[in-house]
């Protein structure tokens, strides 16, 4: 997997790239995103290919290509215009009307067609909330770990991001308050929170009720607009999680955003704002990209009301719960002695902290050499993104916890992969 | 076609809408895009329905749906995984290579896919330059008659836009040298220009090749970076254009955009960026949306491949040149008496200058009742456009100038929109 390198040193007045902006400064250089480059380094000559627990993509057996094709084809057959033509800037209404009804917040909360703007992926969706409700030299909180390129999106707004801790509860809302209160006695103040409360990215951690009531009650007597970040929330594998940030506030202060990326497919690239009305307009006013596409929105519209997307969603959760009990038996198995991990309740990733005697380089090393490979929590870090501005990497570093992404490694292979893993561990326990 | 109203009245910090960012404000609300609304008011009760001259829309006619359902189909059975997939922030190379192969520019430059980023269209391709290489505060230059969207999108980064007039031969190069030399003398420079050369939009003028050759040497000497907004470029009629501003420039200091949109359907949102390799590094570097949609690069790219789309766009230049021919013989047998215009050589857009005699609200009042629609003038005047702010109207408005845009009338409704015009004209005139 590839990183494009800074290229800030080729710039200036005399180099062949124009002087960049102070956004492109910030934004610097970054992994340009899974599918931008080669595959990993191989292990050994020779050896087994690598089983890569890296990407937090969906399993690609799971790609409903068959479904896309009908549904692409009956839409070309009799909506044509409409999806080949601008689609405005909202989105198409079919698919913003679907969603309203199948949100699991309308249980709690009115929704229609006007909560919703469409967006490329919710990586568009959070650039265009950062760029309506955030400027240059405003306080943004994260999670202390968290996803990078959500970080990256902020920081190409504002420099000034307010790292706030997390646990297996999730995000400790202890500190946030405690946070808050330092910065309105300097009168000072967060004007928007990044939090994944559901199926964290990277730590799989779900935000308890408890804590999501304090959260929603601090943002709002502090007026901190809260971006909830969505993506897994419909890949529980047991039970339905806590209400929503955005349910438990009553649809208020709070931009929800979802995407279509880990319950279909990522390369659609249709994501959505969840927001009141208002909030949605304003979003919608600030692009400037004259929409996303009404095709894919049309295909989507077409598979949600054929009933396809909820027998779907249905299926891949349980693919992904039972992948997930193959990756927690093998790490009980092979790696136990080594490390510690919470199972999560949904979502695509397990989070694993290495015990002391690992050392973290030696574990990279042997992981290279065992074939196989995961993402070192340094990357997640929201503290040394900021300290390190635009690096990342995402091989293992030097890190002695690390994300372990099941959902988009085959079944079959998990345990041989969780079983490498256990020998890796094992080898950088030898060198320490 | 419906229009956002401002949403800065709703926001503040007690109404439901946070507070808008200096970004958001900038923008301002807008039109949203064709096909974000309802259709114009209707004329007379009982009327025919309206003859719509408004919107830079290929012909529905047009529009590839067989074509893109095959293709759909194919990719999605033969590559699955790579379409549906993350695929990058710069998009799928086999699209970049076809690209590369295509442009007519490769007669006098080299080429390659690293010359090319994919984009959600030319709106996400401009949003994209001047995200990386323009910083509030700075100065950037427009035509004084110009895509209002686009200016917006660059007002969204800078208010300080510099109007250069243009006439029937395109961007008038000596009032761009002055103003060059006015803002150097004040120790300032114009950053970025941003110009449609090529069948232009709204005047659907062509920058001659003389202006060309001093425009690029003035950019270059004032170290201005030009954006080069082509997206009619491949829409010629009887001989293809002069030199891109790009190949004159040698591809150095341009940035070209273009887009399907125009070629074969807005709704596939493809667009991209064409310039030097370090340059479309560090427009890839900026980008947080992790990548447009591969899905759509890949049934592009099949398309193109198969010599399908080389063949569509020859046969849309004929059915083009064909609409411009009627619209210009029924403009001179219905309306020119009352009117002046230069029928252009390629593109969607022919610009009509009516006499002094016309009165310009009459005009619009009777084109309403006349059952015929166009865009007024006065909204492509970028030095309105700034004064006014965020207020975009595509009605008819008052304006003696106006845009017809034949591309999406139907072949068989073209004069009969053309003769209504002219009804409307002559009763402009009889109330003035």
């Amino acid at each position: 997997v590839a990183r494009v390198e800074s290229v800030e040193a080729a710039s200036g007045p005399h180099g062949a790239v124009p002087e960049l902006s102070a956004r492109a400064r910030r934004a610097g250089a970054a992994y340009a995103g899974p599918g931008s480059g080669p595959a990993p380094a191989a292990g050994r000559a020779g050896a087994l290919p690598t089983i890569a627990f890296t990407a937090g993509l969906p399993d690609a057996a799971l790609l409903p290509a068959a479904a896309l094709t009908g549904a692409a084809g009956a839409v070309l057959a009799e909506a044509a215009n409409s999806a080949l033509q601008y689609g405005g800037a909202q989105g198409w209404p079919g698919l913003r009307e679907w969603l309203a009804g199948h949100s699991r917040d309308s249980a709690q909360v009115a929704l229609s067609p006007e909560h919703f703007s469409l967006t490329n992926g919710s990586a568009g969706a959070l650039a265009n909330v950062c760029e309506t409700f955030l400027d240059t030299g405003d306080v943004a909180g994260v999670e202390s770990l968290s996803f990078p390129l959500s970080v990256r999106t902020i920081r190409s707004i504002t420099p000034r991001i307010e790292s706030i801790p997390v646990d297996a509860g999730g995000l400790d809302v202890d500190a946030l308050e405690a946070r808050l209160g330092e910065l309105a006695a300097r009168g000072d103040r967060m004007r928007l929170l990044y939090v994944i409360p559901t199926f964290h990215n990277p730590t799989g951690s779900t935000l308890t009720l408890e804590r999501r009531r304090r959260l929603v009650e601090l943002c709002s007597d502090y007026d901190v607009l809260i971006v909830e970040d969505d993506a897994y929330g419909e890949l529980w594998f047991r039970e339905e999680p806590p209400p929503s940030l955005y349910a438990l506030a009553g649809g208020v202060g709070v931009v929800k955003i979802g995407t279509f990326s880990k319950i279909v497919a990522p390369g659609l690239r249709v994501g959505w704002c969840q927001a009141d009305p208002a909030t949605t307009a304003a979003l919608v006013a600030t692009r400037c990209d004259m929409g996303t596409s009404p095709l894919l929105m049309h295909v989507l519209d077409r598979l949600g009301r054929e009933g396809f997307l909820d027998g779907h969603i249905a299926r891949v959760r349980g693919v992904y719960a039972d992948k997930c009990d193959v990756a927690s038996r093998a790490l009980a198995v092979h790696c136990g002695a080594w490390c510690r991990w919470e199972a999560p309740e949904g979502g695509f990733f397990i989070w694993v902290e290495a015990g002391e005697r690992v050392d973290p380089a030696a574990l990279a090393a042997a992981a290279l050499d065992e074939a196989v490979s995961f993402v070192g929590g340094h990357v997640f870090a929201a503290e040394q993104a900021m300290l390190e501005g635009p690096r990342l990497s995402w091989v293992p570093g030097n890190s002695r916890s690390f994300r372990l992404a099941f959902s988009s490694v085959p079944s079959d292979e998990i345990e041989e992969g969780i079983r490498r893993l256990g020998h890796a561990l094992k080898r950088a326990v030898g060198t320490g």
